[in-house]
């Protein structure tokens, strides 16, 4: 099929293109950016250099639907609106990994302060918690943060056995961006570890979103993220409150229930580790419960630009066109 | 005043001597290493070249006694207590580092699964918290994460307002000590975060003890530690439900007022940060409160090896002898 | 083909895993280790789990020979030789990573102050090099440092225009081993880089081979190591001095000549990055001349873990079974 | 003495700071940032917070005159001679640490591609090397790098053994200062090394001025920087060819006879080690020679912030007003 991605510059387009140049049934298409329309693609993304001979282009909405079977969006939040009307209106599918679809609109324009031009709101692409995604023409491909907390939580939240969810993440810095920072600032962030956001990210919203349709009666979610010095991954820590007394077999029997073949989350065994995830599209769960104090503390570890964003969108992708959902992703991190 | 150091070879040792070879009113008597016995202390501690002259030695206690003013004994947990009653046969003071004299001697042979051969327990050397250790000849050197968790917490407990504490902690490593391990091999580490003891951790008992004794009602503790790629510092996030809704300001207040006139206790505003505190003495603590949800993010960042371990201990003598507590301690991080 | 590793418990053993997991032509077959005989493979390389269901075996060479089409050899120097003789007495094919076979015996007991017990000696498989290893039933796969200073000087050696070479590598730390030790432990090697063998690393008997064949006058040749806090990668950084001034330019075309059809070493332009290497089995190259003062800088990027060692050692294997040298190896490296 | 420090934002103003508040001698009068005048430096160097209650402020050159003894001058490079002849117009001692009078002025006006306005030339405030610094009121404090390559290859030059001088020098990232960059943002960095300006960075200026000083005959000295995954500190490896061959004893002699009462330069046995110098203002020397091909590998350690800048200068200061040198700065490394 042949594949464009709007926004191919940053890190998430990048990693969508180093995964799509391996995908045997994908034939890379456009890859668009504005300011750097004309240069070689492979000229900014330099591990690229040898896979592809794409240059960026900026063309119009009708030409990039004439051209594509599949777009992904990976433009900043608030921009994808802009585009996403448009691809739409043909037989395209899109995969939008910006925020605007994930929410309905008033909580959108409530959390992220922009008022949303498009009323439509797109099936959101946690394709374990929703396998109809597979079904659709447009999914909303989740946050980073969301798919961490939300896989370390969702088989008890299914059940309906949490009261109290604290999920204290910690990401690589690349989900900050391409473009330097003062958090990325390698004396800032080297050697240190930067909390933030301490109780109002805007990734709360989706982690409320899908726990709370699980279990309408969860009381309380609060959610506190951090950089620490790594490139890439989330290890989310989800302390979880429980509202019987739990052991870990208790646990384990649950988690490995609801995740039943799905291929992408695993259960190894013991504390999982960003090194068994990196540059893959696995999430590893782990867990141990404090059965006297009611209490679960379940660990999830992702690569947050694979599972966390691009991998997941083409896991979308696959089951959207009738692929098999591994198909061009079943590829092991390269530990160490 | 003349000083020993048992067990000088590892890290809390080194970071003893470094901070002690400044220190106006000490002159470093002796340095104990029963494996190194008669090589240079600087020829393990190399930064220490050109500082001081010492070799190590392995006298036996009675020597001991009679040679310093003060002891600090600076081995692992289990072996303090086969030298502690010795040392304080005299008029020597005496700080353990260990954690063998820090809880009530039932719950440390319970924690820590050792049978303890010597039944008194010491004044716990948190000195924000208990002035009293000033009057002793023998202090109970607080352990790192304690250390960062209660003093984020304290002023809450003291004024009776934590529901449920989550303490998420997130440690430099080498807090882990100076001997290579799996954790600690750079590969395993580097690019990574790992979590461990998840819901039972042994310095749990100390933020149980003092936590408790702040505030009898306190609901549940719990504390969850993480390894972070940094070599020292220790952030912890404490997550406290409170009981009634309080906001940032009124958080801010109760802080300042706990904390007046305690000089390694800063409120520098905004998120603490380990690169502000590295090689220092200080804890600095940050927080945001989160009214609607009774619930206050605290956090509070320390050098393990400072504040955690060798400079509290000093901050310890010194008020042991009736000096300043900063006395030679005064000292800002190297930042970045 | 049916493929055995004989040590697979390794970095360079993982490595080889994880490469071969993904190879359309390849069976794993047997991953050997005399300590962990019986256990699951994804059990210690945990990023593998889902991919295979081997279980490390310890059997006899006979059987091994069986059973296997071609054998890794990943065991550590001295060792290697004692299986070698063993495995080729038959058809199977094998591939040492050892340095045992690399050198000429005498060079190599001088060099490992090791008696050998095995008069062979292989081809030397870096087939950019040595094309005729496509022919050959054993071939001894390089070293990692070599790997990255032989490909960097390599065409300005072959064309006679070296006078004197100064290598300054700078490796991860991977390259010690998957087992703890000082140097790899976090607090010794994080924010510091640590030179060793000064002026006399074992692997500089490989460069001087190699160059010296190219160049039989070739005056002086010297190397010196570092391992920087990185995981994977060796940057090499060449000071050539040449014979005759030459410009940039004159250095871009003998590189492009030399290397027309070698598609894992790649003239990107600028300065070569590890982030652009990393995982992949490609080696960047690129240069500046000082033609003032007969004097190149080449710099090469390499993985270490995979062009220094498993990546490579399957590009010979795909040679020896007439394979595209890319097949199962044509991946970019996951940048960031 | 009261102090001034023009320019006191960056991470050299933030580390002069650092020193002097702990100097016994020290008053800080001032510290100037146009862009910050009125806010608190601790608002910025906020490991500052308790230890000093300066505003930046911004006054004309008559009132820094005025108010301070001396000035340290930490402005970019090509603004200091803006500043140097206003403060000298008086009895205020000025140690300028940016670049412009380091050099002679045509060089310098070659190099840095700037045209001078002011033609006098300060002392080289390389203490070790100079020692006529101390008599001075005007001193140019010398670059990271040179101080890093002089210190490893002087005795050796000042012998008349030197031939040819490769400098592969390896530095943290603070050394590019407190603004981000592509290269100082984390993704780009951790897990690499940059090298750049392969052939011509502008500190080979002076170290070529300082070593053809030594020994007119120098026949070639060539220069290659890299950045590592470090916040602190820089490695010189000196690959010096000799005149004579020498082994690593006849070196030892030398280098121990030319540092003799150098205090802050130590040779310390074995490989240096950044960790060992971090923070502190020593220069850690190690060597080894390859007498068969006159070759000696030098290597020096200092942290680029303190001996390679604000140290250094606090060093020049303390001597400039007939303090011992080591006043206010005889402190060792936090290690690890």
């Amino acid at each position: 099929m042949k594949v464009g991605i709007i926004g191919a510059s940053g890190y998430t387009g990048g990693e969508l293109l180093r995964l799509l140049v391996s995908h045997p049934d994908v034939r890379l298409e456009l890859a668009t950016s504005r300011s750097l329309a004309g240069k070689p693609v492979s000229s900014t993304h330099r591990h690229l250099t040898g896979f592809l001979d794409l240059k960026y282009e900026n063309p119009v909405s009708e030409e990039i639907r004439e051209r594509c079977d599949v777009v992904f969006v990976a433009v900043p939040h608030g921009t994808a609106m802009n585009y996403v009307p448009e691809l739409l209106d043909g037989s395209t599918k899109v995969i939008d990994l910006s925020a605007d679809y994930r929410l309905d609109t008033p909580v959108f324009e409530n959390i992220y302060g922009i008022k949303h031009s498009d009323p439509r709101k797109a099936v959101y692409g946690l394709v374990e918690l929703h396998p109809e995604a597979a079904r659709e023409e447009f999914v909303a491909n989740p946050g980073c943060f969301p798919t961490g907390a939300n896989l370390a939580a969702a088989p008890l939240a299914a059940a309906g056995l949490i009261d109290i969810a604290v999920f204290d993440s910690k990401t690589g810095i690349s989900g900050a961006g391409i473009s330097p920072t003062e958090t990325s600032h390698y004396p800032n962030i080297a050697e240190n570890i930067i909390p933030y956001k301490l109780t109002a990210h805007r990734h709360r919203a989706e982690i409320l979103q899908e726990l709370t349709r699980l279990d309408g009666k969860l009381r309380n979610i609060s959610f506190t993220p951090h950089v620490i010095p790594s490139i890439r991954g989330i290890l989310t820590t989800a302390h979880l409150f429980t509202k019987e007394p739990l052991s870990t077999g208790d646990v384990q029997e649950i988690y490995e229930e609801f995740y039943r073949d799905k291929p992408f989350v695993r259960l190894p065994g013991g504390v999982p580790s960003l090194t068994a995830v990196r540059g893959s599209n696995f999430c590893d769960i782990g867990f141990e419960a404090d059965k006297e104090n009611n209490r679960v503390v379940v660990l999830s570890a992702i690569d947050n630009l694979v599972k966390g964003a691009s991998g997941q969108a083409i896991q979308n992708m696959n089951l959207m066109f009738g692929l098999a959902e591994t198909r061009g992703l079943w590829l092991p991190a390269a530990a160490p």
